[in-house]
C-alpha cells in the first residue's frame, strides 16, 4: 500500500467527522427530528396520527452489486432507491434512513463521498433524512445495510395479504429494463455509464443502476381506498407475483399481451436474439409497485394515475387460490406462470 | 461441499419459512405491530406520548468478533445486547429489532438457528420484538447489521451534550471484565467457554461474550430528572468520555481510585502481569452506563439505584473545558486521560 493510499483511509477521528457532516448532503425538511446523528441513537417525534413504517435491506458486494459495472455513487443511489421502493410498496411517506456500512481495505475517502453522493440523491428527491448508522472496516467485501422509516396515516397502509378474487392486478411503469440493462452491462468488456453513447442502452443501464421508487404513486394508492394489496417489484414479476399471492391466499391470472415493456428493451432484446417477455416476466430489479384494486374503482383510479402522469397498466386479474397463478398467451393458451431465478449479476 | 452440507444451506423458500418461524422466539408482548415480519415493511402504531428512538450498529466477522472464540449463540446474544445499550443509553424503552445478515458459503442452518437463539435471549428479557430484517448470502465474512427501536416520553430522553461544569460523573457495574475475558480468550489455544471450570474465568468470558444492557438503569435515569447526560462504555471508558466531553463541551477529572473493578478481573491481573486500571480505563465492550448528575441530585440517586440492587459509582467531577480531561491518581499526580485504541480482539 502506498503512503498517499494510507493516508486516504479513514481513521477513526476522520470517520467521526466525516459523519458529521453528511446531514447536510441530506434533505433538512420533513421530519424534525429531536436528536439527530452523533448520540447513541436518533430521537424522533411521533404523533398519533401517524403510524411508523420500517424496513431494513441488506446489500452485499458479488451478491447484489459488483464494482465492475456499478460506480459507488451508483451503489448509493441503488441502496436507497431500493428502500424507498419498500416504503412505497406500503403505501407510506419515507421520513428517514440509517445506513451501516462496512468498507473493504481497498476503499479511499472518495469512495465513501461517492457513496453517499448517490444515496444522497433519490433521498433528497423525497425529503429523506439520514438520521444515523455505522461505519465499519471490512476484511473483503462492501457490505450496506439501510433501514428506513416512514410514515402512513392508520389504516392506509398497504399490504400483500389484502388481494380478493376478481381484483384487478396493476404495475408501475414497464417492466424487464433493468435486466436489460444488466444483460447489456455484462456483455461489455469495461462498461463505463458515461461511455455509453447510444440513447436506448443509456436509458436501460441507468433504469438497472438508478432505478426509481414509486413513491408518489404508494402515496395515491394508500391516499384512498383503492389498493387491496401492493408490493415492488425486486425479484420479478413471476417471483413477486407469487409471494403476494401466497400472503392474500388467492391465485391469479396474468395476461402476458398486456405486459407493459419499453421499446428501448424491445429493440435491444431483437438485436441480441433475447426474449423481451423474458426479462419482463423474471427479470428482477425493476423497482415498480405491483398491486390489486377492486374492480368498481378501475375507472377512478387510472384517470388519478393519468393527471399524476404515473403510468399504470392492468395486466390480470386476481382467481381463487385453487386457480394457482397462471399466464394466458396471445394464443389463448394458459401456462402455470412460474418463477425463474433471478440473479443480481453474473 | 458435500451432499449434506449443501442440503444443510438455505434455499430462498427456506429461507421464507424459517424467518416467518422467527417471531415465536421472541416476545410477544411489548409493543403491538400492525405488520410485523413477512412484508416490504413493519407497521408500528405511535402515539404523541412517546418519541421514538432508533439506532443502527454494524458487526463484521473478524474485525469485531472471531469465530475462534466465541460460539453464533455468542455473537447474536452480543449483538443484542450492545444494541440494547444504545437504547439504555438514551434513557429509553426497547420495543423491536431489525436484523439484517450476510452469511458466508461455510454457515450452515444449525448456525443460523444458533444466532436468533443467542439474539433472542436479551431481547425476551426486555420484550423486544423481531419485526423484520434481510438475509443475504457473502462471499466470505459473517455480517451483521442491527436496527433498534425503542420509546420515551417526551422531554425524559439523555443525550451525550448536557453534562455542564461541577456535575458529578457516574459509571455503572464494574470496568475493564470484558477486556480482561477477551486477554484470556486470547490465550488460550481453543478456548471453549463450556470447558472453563475456574469460576473467576468463566465470570470474565461471560462478561465478553455476554454483556448485559444496563436497560433499567437507563429507565431510571430518564424517569427524573436525574442525569445530564449518558452513553453507552463500548470503546472503553478514555475513549467514550472524550466523546462525552467533546458533545457537551466540558472537561473532566477523573479519580483514579474510584474507579470500579472486580475481583475476578484484579486477580486475573495479577495473574498473567497485566494491569487491571489499563482494563478498566481503556478496554471496551463493557457496555455499562457513563452518566452525569448535577450534584444536588447525588443522594436521591444512590437510594433509588441502591433500592434497585442497580450498581453505580461516583468517579469525578465534569470540568470546564479549557481544563481538558485528566485523572488524579492516588499520589495526587494528574496527567491528561488519553484515550489507547481498544481492539475488539487481536
Amino acid at each position: 500500500m502506498s503512503p498517499t493510499r494510507r493516508q486516504a483511509r479513514l481513521t477513526h477521528l476522520r470517520e467521526f467527522q466525516l459523519i458529521q457532516s453528511l446531514p447536510r448532503r441530506f434533505s433538512t425538511q420533513g421530519l424534525h427530528p429531536i436528536v439527530g446523528i452523533g448520540d447513541d441513537a436518533a430521537v424522533l417525534p411521533s404523533s398519533s396520527s401517524q403510524h411508523v413504517v420500517i424496513s431494513t435491506d441488506l446489500l452485499v458486494e458479488n451478491i447484489h452489486f459488483t464494482r465492475k459495472t456499478a460506480t459507488l455513487y451508483d451503489i448509493g443511489y441503488k441502496a436507497a432507491a431500493a428502500n424507498l421502493s419498500d416504503i412505497a410498496a406500503m403505501g407510506a411517506t419515507p421520513t428517514a434512513i440509517f445506513v451501516a456500512i462496512a468498507l473493504p481495505p481497498s476503499f479511499i475517502e472518495e469512495d465513501w463521498h461517492k457513496f453517499y453522493r448517490g444515496l444522497a440523491v433519490p433521498c433528497k428527491r423525497y425529503k429523506v433524512q439520514l438520521l444515523g448508522g455505522d461505519t465499519s472496516a471490512s476484511p473483503t467485501s462492501l457490505f450496506i445495510a439501510i433501514t428506513i422509516m416512514g410514515q402512513v396515516a392508520p389504516g392506509h397502509f398497504l399490504t400483500r395479504h389484502g388481494a380478493k378474487n376478481g381484483d384487478l392486478i396493476y404495475v408501475s411503469g414497464t417492466l424487464g429494463d433493468s435486466a436489460a440493462g444488466l444483460a447489456y452491462l455484462n456483455q461489455s468488456k469495461r462498461p463505463q455509464k458515461s461511455a455509453i453513447r447510444s440513447k436506448p442502452m443509456k436509458y436501460l443501464v441507468q433504469r438497472h443502476l438508478q432505478p426509481t421508487a414509486r413513491v408518489p404513486l404508494g402515496e395515491l394508492l394508500a391516499s384512498q381506498p383503492y389498493a387491496s394489496s401492493a408490493m415492488d417489484l425486486s425479484d420479478g414479476l413471476s417471483g413477486d407475483l407469487r409471494h403476494l399471492c401466497r400472503q392474500s391466499q388467492v391465485g391469479a391470472l396474468i395476461d402476458s399481451e398486456q405486459i407493459p415493456m419499453s421499446q428501448q428493451m424491445q429493440l435491444y432484446a431483437k438485436r441480441i436474439r433475447a426474449t423481451p417477455l423474458h426479462w419482463s416476466l423474471h427479470g428482477g430489479e425493476d423497482y415498480e409497485l405491483l398491486f390489486t384494486i377492486p374492480p368498481q374503482w378501475q375507472h377512478e383510479l387510472e384517470k388519478c394515475a393519468k393527471e399524476r402522469r404515473i403510468p399504470i397498466t392492468h395486466i390480470g386479474i386476481i382467481q381463487p387460490k385453487r386457480f394457482g397463478i397462471r399466464i394466458v398467451h396471445h394464443d389463448q393458451r394458459q401456462d402455470v406462470f412460474s418463477p425463474r431465478s433471478y440473479e443480481h449479476f453474473s
